[in-house]
This record gives structure tokens, sequence and C-alpha cells, in this order.
């Protein structure tokens, strides 16, 4: 799954941020990833290389960095892009399924589109962010879509933090652990 | 302008929410044209055709639903994209500016981020979002890079709710009138 790794921090510039956003937390900052044109064309590539063979109905988004790359996925896969809002950005009756989890500083509610003209059952998604850290967004948003009826066929991220969820078995471009 | 007001609402389904999100105001959702996958490529491929010939460096996408849009637009043009991001969200030492702003339903700041291994000055740019209501968020992004030595070579959105700028000039695929 290492596929980045090999290339150093220096060159992709990826920035770290100490205590950040709280107390003894080394924040991995994916922007310029997406700032700069190789990066993101890189990323995009190998998203598109990962999941193309999977045939997928729809890319799965999370609010908010999930949005840099889910978009961009789905448009090249020509097919749709479901985005995962934060409670209460969608219009109420828009909204299928509320989903609560744990996340690595607290807890968060999430809320899953209808789709159009169709439901969730018997498609297939493919769900993509950026960081991979607990995992605890990316597994609730599967079990809630499984619960409709939708298979979700994989799970891919940029940042793969392996200490944090016992290395598990997830696409990512690069495999970080914390110090 | 008006590229797609000859597609009926029903066409496009793009959903409406009255008093949402606050009592008085109808809320247009554009979601319905990322999720499906023939709505997604068209907008994606009108703003390519609208841009290409703009010599951009960067696209400038504002959070969140612009990043809906910016990457995957980036992305085609093989060009990088900036996310403006709201307060906090971007790590201290990596925020090149504060922008606030007032939007339709109050005051708000946003933040760009520093560009990578390169500044603002001299670069193009141009911003994508899903709706220009009032205008305020892009006018006050779009000064900020020019505060910065950047040049905004254009502002495009799928929707212009035209009475709420008195018709500015922008790039938009579909324009509507509120009643």
């Amino acid at each position: 799954m290492k596929i980045l790794e090999n290339k150093l921090k220096n060159e992709l510039n990826i920035r770290t941020e100490k205590n950040y956003p709280i107390e003894g937390v080394e924040f991995i900052d994916i922007m310029p990833l997406i700032i700069q044109k190789e990066t993101l064309k890189e990323i995009i590539d190998l998203f598109v290389e990962e999941i193309k063979s999977k045939n997928v109905d729809y890319i799965i988004a999370p609010e908010a960095r999930g949005f840099l790359l889910g978009s961009a996925v789905a448009d090249r896969l020509n097919v749709g892009c479901v985005p995962v809002r934060k409670q209460g950005k969608l219009p109420p009756t828009t909204v299928e399924a509320q989903i609560e989890y744990e996340k690595e500083y607290g807890k968060d509610i999430v809320e899953l589109p209808k789709l159009v003209n169709t439901t969730y059952k018997n498609k297939n998604f493919y769900i993509v962010d950026d960081i991979y850290a607990t995992g605890n967004t990316m597994e609730k948003i599967k079990e809630t879509i499984e619960k409709l009826g939708g298979k979700v066929v994989g799970e891919g991220v940029i940042l793969n933090i392996v200490e944090l969820n016992n290395n598990k078995e997830v696409f990512s471009l690069i495999d970080v652990n914390e110090e």
C-alpha cells in the first residue's frame, strides 16, 4: 500500500504542526498535496488506478477535506459524488441518514444525503478521505451505507496513521507512524 | 451566461427547501448536480471550457461546497487547487491571510493558505464556488489575493442569484431570480 512512502516529506512538502488542534498532537497537513499541481494530479491518478476496476456507482466524500478528493476522483471515473455533510448543512428533507461517530478529538454527527431518483440499495460505493486515523468516521459511514442496502467496495485515503488503527487494511498513498 | 437555464429544474433535479437555513429564505440545493454523474461531468466540462484559455495557475476553492468543484476543475486543467478554509481549520503557521466578510446570513472569517515554495505575487487565480448570492465572499477573496500581488482572472459559479447582486458580471451556469 505504501506507494509514496519512498518519497521524502520534503519532496512532497507535507507540512506538520505541533500541538494542533490540541496539545500533544502533531497535525499532518496534506494541503500542500492539493495546492501543488504535480501532487494533485498524482494523487488523483493513484486513486483512479485503485478504484477503476471496482465497478463503483458513487464516490463517497466526507466533509470537508474529502470533498477535495471525492469530486475529482468521481469526475475522472465518470461516476457520481455523494458528499457526507456535517450536521445541519443539508436541508432536512434531503437527509437520508444521520451518522454519529467518535473522532480523534471528540464526538460528531454527519449526514448522508438522499440520492437522486434512486436509493442506496444494491449500489456500489467507494469512500475517499484525506486521513485514516482511528478510522471511526469511515467505518460508521460504511455501516450506515450497508444498513441502507448498499455495498462499500473499498476505502481509500492519502495518509494512513497506522498506529492509531492497528494497521487496518485500507488503501493509502502514504503510511505514517506517529512518534 | 445562462447556459443551462433552458433546462427545467425537474430535469436537473435541483432541490429547494423553504425557510432554510432561516425563515423567509428558500434554499437552493445544488447537491443533486454533484450526486448525479451526468450533471457532475457537465458542470466540470462547462467550467473547464470557460477557464482553459485564461492561463490560470491555481483554482481558488472556498470551503465547503467550493471544494466539490475546485479540485475537479483544477485536476482537469492540470493546475493547483487552493482551498480557502473556515477560520481555525488551517494550522496557524500555514495561514497566508485572514478574510472577513458579510454573508447572506451573518458575518464570517475564512483563511487563505500559504502556497508551496512560492507566493501569490504575479500568479493567476480563478475562483469557483457553487452559488453567487450577495457575492461578498468572492469579492473579499479577490481583494485579498490582489493585495498579495496576485491576479484574479475570473470568478465562476453554478448558480447566480441575480437579484441579490444587481446582476453582477460573473460566469454562471444557471441564473435564478428569487420570488
